[in-house]
């Protein structure tokens, strides 16, 4: 694990929700971004060292809608960058940790994600991922 | 805003959490603090330029007890440094956010504090601090 690379909020709305966390954070979004494999529209906020990553759903059955359904718009994710996504999913299987997914795939913001499941993790849903290299 | 300072994270058990995270983080708990006027025991962890919090409840009635009856352990807040807590207040006052307490209170690991109301920050619960200068 090198450092915290984002949280995922869930929102109902990116357009209010973009204008809102532009003024918390007193910052411009500098990027949104269409997500088909997931099914959410997301946009990017930077504040220091770490982005905030705002999630609407593309549809009503959506993870993000039924994130949304159950416990309201609030923090859906905490993401780590690693170094080595493949070496990270064997360190964390060996401590124990149960992933959602062990095989790395294609997220948001040029990155391979793995999901662990919340309930090996406190309930906190944590994604592991790592730059695409072109 | 100048970066995200820490996770706050509700837990049953301080000992099995630092355990799981040192585990997860694959680092070492460099502080722990119990913190009377918040009425909870903290432990910290350092990935890359932020913290993680582990809360525990000092106390059945407390707020960190309340908060895992209703929506089990998991996140609990995020906290932005501020360079003047005040000026930051009056800012986010003026751009429509409400504050649960706009007179920063001493909180824990030498920080003065102030929290948002989650239902103006799309369900988040906000902190701001500012490192008290000795």
């Amino acid at each position: 694990m090198q450092k915290l690379e984002h949280i995922g909020i869930a929102v109902k709305s990116l357009t209010q929700s973009v204008a809102l966390f532009e003024a918390l954070l007193n910052t411009h979004c500098y990027k949104t971004e269409m997500v088909e494999t997931e099914k959410v529209n997301t946009a990017f906020l930077k504040i220091g060292d770490t982005k905030v990553e705002l999630l609407e759903s593309l549809q009503p059955e959506g993870v993000i809608s039924k994130f949304i359904e159950h416990r309201g718009e609030g923090i859906h994710h905490i993401a780590f960058e690693v170094a080595d996504i493949f070496e990270e999913v064997k360190r964390l299987e060996n401590e124990g940790f149960s992933f959602i997914n062990t095989t790395p795939h294609r997220g948001a913001d040029n990155k391979l994600v793995c999901f662990l499941m919340p309930k090996t993790t406190n309930g906190v849903l944590v994604e592991l991922c790592q730059e695409i290299q072109s």
